[in-house]
């Protein structure tokens, strides 16, 4: 270790970020234009490699006009925010194995201002994942393999899905603390665990880390001292329940030039705050306890959601006598 | 390293509740006796091992009229609440170098219910430290040495305190982030200094974290780990500014069966929950801000306490320009 490692950067690390994407899913992807608007410049103007603009989901599945622009990403839809996106920052989409037509959704890219797509799965999806891979890699994409709720899969599960993944035109293998779960011991096991199946393959490795135990920013810097050099955040930590890595606390970290902080200052003064007086996202004390108890944070969302809220002890107590 | 440690634990670890102490900053020590009790009796249920109840401040510089009984823990005001405090729980409070009448109001231990005197001071006042290290220790007390606000001090005058303190009857050296602007790798370092300098005498080392980056609780799992057996936390992270380490992550995290988690759900629920509405604590963009900068947070609370709170681009810009 050098005397101070924490001054330097690593030129080849790139941040993601999640705001509209993750974010949405509080409000059901209803951001108005002018704020995914202010998002997109702030992540240009900060100098932020990527932005994850929302999902690439099914219209069969998901109803038109009981979500926003943003859980579909039509080409029409990201064009009236980025234009031709004549900028550096690259745009991506997420698709959800067992949630999109990918197939048809997805376009070529020459006919598409998106960069990259990110595919999502859960361990037993891993099959659908890599022919969702394959398809985005052929149609002209960088692509991501977002493997889900790593921390309820068992090893055994989680080495075959690499190794399948592995042989997969992914360029980047994402640790994706899903429930908010992993200690800092568990995320280094993790992040050297992939780096040893993307390594041989010429990948990159990732970092998607949610905030439920107030260890989002944390983790994402233990995954990045042991060499994830793709990691996700998100303006002011938006994202569903818990939230994500807030970019501001991100960009406060990272030495590298490039990037710079007030732009994201200004879109958290002028778009995120005035968010949080309608909806609600943060480490409150119910995703505390579903992040511990190693659980998806539906209930926390249900019991904050209603006149439940702030009545821990009943929350941890129906929790405890669940289990 | 083991396969999964952090499912085991440490025996010798021990975990002090600053709740009304630090927690007291951010109201003038004003707490009515329902809430010193209600956390008094979360400690002794959740088997937390000390709890530090004020401060021993001086009466001659702080006015009785304005600040609440636990600035000053006279010992009927402390007996008010714990009686003679028949539970394994120690009490701790705190003494600030050059804020304390140490020599008169600190009784002999005979007299006190109290067990650990915490000595708090920057670098610059270490000669006084060590005088009222010698005092509490010769009048019956366990006693902790708390160098705050290392992150501003020099390497060698680190150094140099610890050389000092590691000469003193002090059975503690807490490294105390007092501004939250310490990375991982930063805790690290100091945690192995301070135990080089502990072990040869027989210390443990301490960690009390503040929260300005979100880093507190993560900050306090990475000095366990690199072996600090005294660790700091409060009920709902309450203490100054951005708080402290959360006690109900704090004790979620550990795995020692001697806690008890749910005594502080009803803590949380029936008393930090309430405040909240009165009160503002948490890691605020502001504090964000002051903790990236390696800066006391005094500025960050003046924002937040008048009405220019939220307005993070003026905030940032002015601390720029100051610096």
């Amino acid at each position: 270790m050098s005397a101070a490692p924490w001054i330097t950067y690593r030129p080849e690390l790139k941040v993601l970020d999640c705001t509209i994407r993750d974010g949405g899913l509080v409000n059901d992807h209803q951001f108005d234009d002018d704020f995914v608007r202010a998002v997109y410049r702030a992540c240009v103007e900060a100098g932020i490699d990527y932005m994850e603009i929302g999902y690439k989901a099914s219209k069969k599945l998901f109803a038109r006009d009981q979500f926003g622009a943003w859980k579909f990403c039509d080409e029409d839809d990201v064009r009236r925010i980025v234009g031709e996106n004549d900028a550096p920052l690259k745009l991506t989409a997420m698709a959800d194995a067992g949630k999109s037509d990918w197939r048809t959704d997805i376009l070529p890219k020459q006919q598409s201002v998106l960069d990259m797509i990110r595919v999502a799965f859960y361990v037993h999806q891993v099959s659908e994942a890599v022919d969702m891979i394959k398809d985005a890699y052929q149609k002209g994409y960088e692509v991501s393999a977002n493997l889900m709720a790593v921390s309820t899969a068992q090893d055994k599960e989680i080495d075959q899905a690499l190794e399948v993944l592995a042989e997969t035109p992914a360029g980047v293998l994402v640790v994706v603390d899903s429930f908010g779960s992993l200690y800092a011991e568990q995320i280094e096991i993790l992040v050297k665990k992939y780096l040893e199946y993307a390594k041989a393959t010429g990948k990159e490795v990732g970092m998607h880390a949610h905030n439920n135990q107030q260890l989002a920013f944390a983790n994402t810097i233990e995954a990045i001292i042991h060499g994830a050099n793709r990691v996700d955040a998100s303006m002011a930590g938006l994202g569903r329940g818990a939230g994500n890595c807030p970019m501001e606390l991100l960009i406060g970290f990272l030495r590298n030039p490039k990037f710079h902080i007030r732009p994201l200052y200004e879109v958290l003064q002028n778009c995120l705050h005035p968010l949080r007086q309608k909806v609600e996202w943060g480490p409150y004390v119910e995703y505390n306890i579903t992040g511990q108890l190693n659980q998806h944070p539906r209930s926390a969302i249900a019991a904050r959601a209603g006149d439940q809220r702030d009545r821990y002890v009943e929350f941890y107590d129906k929790l405890i006598s669940d289990v």
